[in-house]
């Protein structure tokens, strides 16, 4: 496995990966979501570059940039052991030189959810994400469904900039009691560990009713603010019931919705989501 | 020479090309200039790509969009006659179709000279352009030094977005009586085609004082102007001693300056520039 720093290395290196190449684009601090991204990339692509980067345009002034967990020896271990050809990890430096003064914005998908609590946010995540694609030239990029609005929004970009990628998303993975896993678990107390597969159940809840004829968006989310009303460790920001491609909320789930919610424990934010009907 | 209009005619003769591959934006209408663009790309280059496209989201609401000048059958005699091997002319709803919302916006360079006067017009740039990259995936790309700031703002978008393509900028070809060309300058009456070249005089007139010792850029903008003012046909609307990277107005011209105008002609609007020192 190579890693590089540089983008005269990154670019170096790049010529000599035989293609298809995948992109693994991650912040580090990798669990098993990251690593099955890594495992479809390895399937589908003749070579994979990962890159890891904690990208601070995408951290509002209050947000956990600092806090934000990292640990590049145990990361590459487990890159390395997934048979990654190439891992990038660039500095701020480098992503953001002197002069910076370029950004990509999609607009009306970025307004809602996760846009409209996190503002400037995904002008940071396609920004950065577009400066990947450039950078690497993959012919494909995987992306956790984890993030929904992100992968929409990628999608989108890639779309209306004409992007030679193809963008694949994969499922999300869970603990055994149905958390999703993200980075930020490390951040949570015991109680709020206990507490956090709520989220899941209450997504699942939801899910239920709709397997059950339920088609009123607004009491599905009803359904989900009442899972999350059962313990007071949990703040919710947003519960949500929208079209899986617009992410405009929905009256009635006609044909698909994306379910999604955006909760605080104590000062952890975490996201979850699922999609109606199920995935195969 | 082939001619496609659909991004997948274009993907699909663009695989069949060798490489490497310059690309020639234009909006069409073509003249010397661009022909100049199209011959040097000839020579650096194994295959060239020109695309047409007069692109409305760089066009004001005030602003000649639907008057344009167009001329495709020309336009085509006058590339395959010069050698190009592919020609992209895409429709307004194959760059813009319904739901299109991303957008690359340079910041602190478009806040000056053209950008001031044209709100939008660099964000329109920066989109197409990276859209044209992403869509021809050129090795060199070649812009013309008539529309300075144009390629300022593509370069650093370049630079900023790790896009990898090699922008070559070529000078600026003019008229025998000095007026640079221009697909506008077919708007001008007679009158004001005979007043034109007062542009050309007027960057001439501060290089032959910068020539003589004038350091003073406040100096050299008067110089323009007093130039400008000999008719009353010509409004002009900037003139302009700026650095010639970050585009702000110069004190002193301690280095290399780039002297530029935009002069209303009755409601045609002219720009001209010139680099100091000269360019070999």
């Amino acid at each position: 496995m190579i890693t590089v720093t540089t983008l005269t290395e990154l670019r170096q290196a790049r010529v000599s990966l035989v293609e298809p190449v995948g992109l693994v684009p991650t912040m580090g601090y990798l669990h098993e979501g990251h690593l099955s991204l890594v495992r479809q990339a390895r399937q589908e692509c003749a070579s994979v570059i990962a890159s890891i980067f904690v990208n601070p345009t995408q951290f509002g002034p209050h947000e956990d940039l600092r806090s934000y967990p990292r640990d590049l020896p145990r990361d590459l271990y487990l890159l390395a052991n997934e048979g990654v050809d190439l891992v990038w990890t660039p500095s701020v430096d480098i992503m953001y030189p002197a002069g910076f003064q370029t950004w990509v914005t999609v607009e009306e998908v970025t307004s809602r959810l996760e846009g409209s609590q996190r503002p400037g946010h995904f002008r940071g995540v396609a920004t950065i994400v577009a400066k990947l694609f450039n950078a690497t030239v993959p012919h494909k990029a995987y992306f956790g469904q984890k993030d929904a609005q992100q992968a929409v929004v990628i999608r989108r970009m890639v779309q209306d900039l004409n992007i030679p990628v193809q963008i694949v998303v994969c499922p999300i993975v869970r603990e055994a009691d149905g958390l999703a896993m993200s980075s930020r678990n490390v951040y949570l107390s015991t109680a709020e560990r206990q507490a956090a597969p709520l989220l899941y159940r209450a997504l699942q809840a939801a899910q239920d009713a709709y397997n059950e004829g339920e088609r009123s968006a607004e009491r599905l989310r009803q359904i989900m603010q009442s899972v999350l009303a059962e313990t007071n460790l949990a703040q919710p920001q947003y519960v949500s019931c929208a079209d899986p491609e617009t992410l405009q909320e929905l009256d009635w789930v006609n044909e698909r919705a994306l379910l999604s919610l955006a909760v605080y424990f104590g000062k952890t934010r975490l996201i979850d989501n699922l999609l109606l009907p199920e995935q195969e």
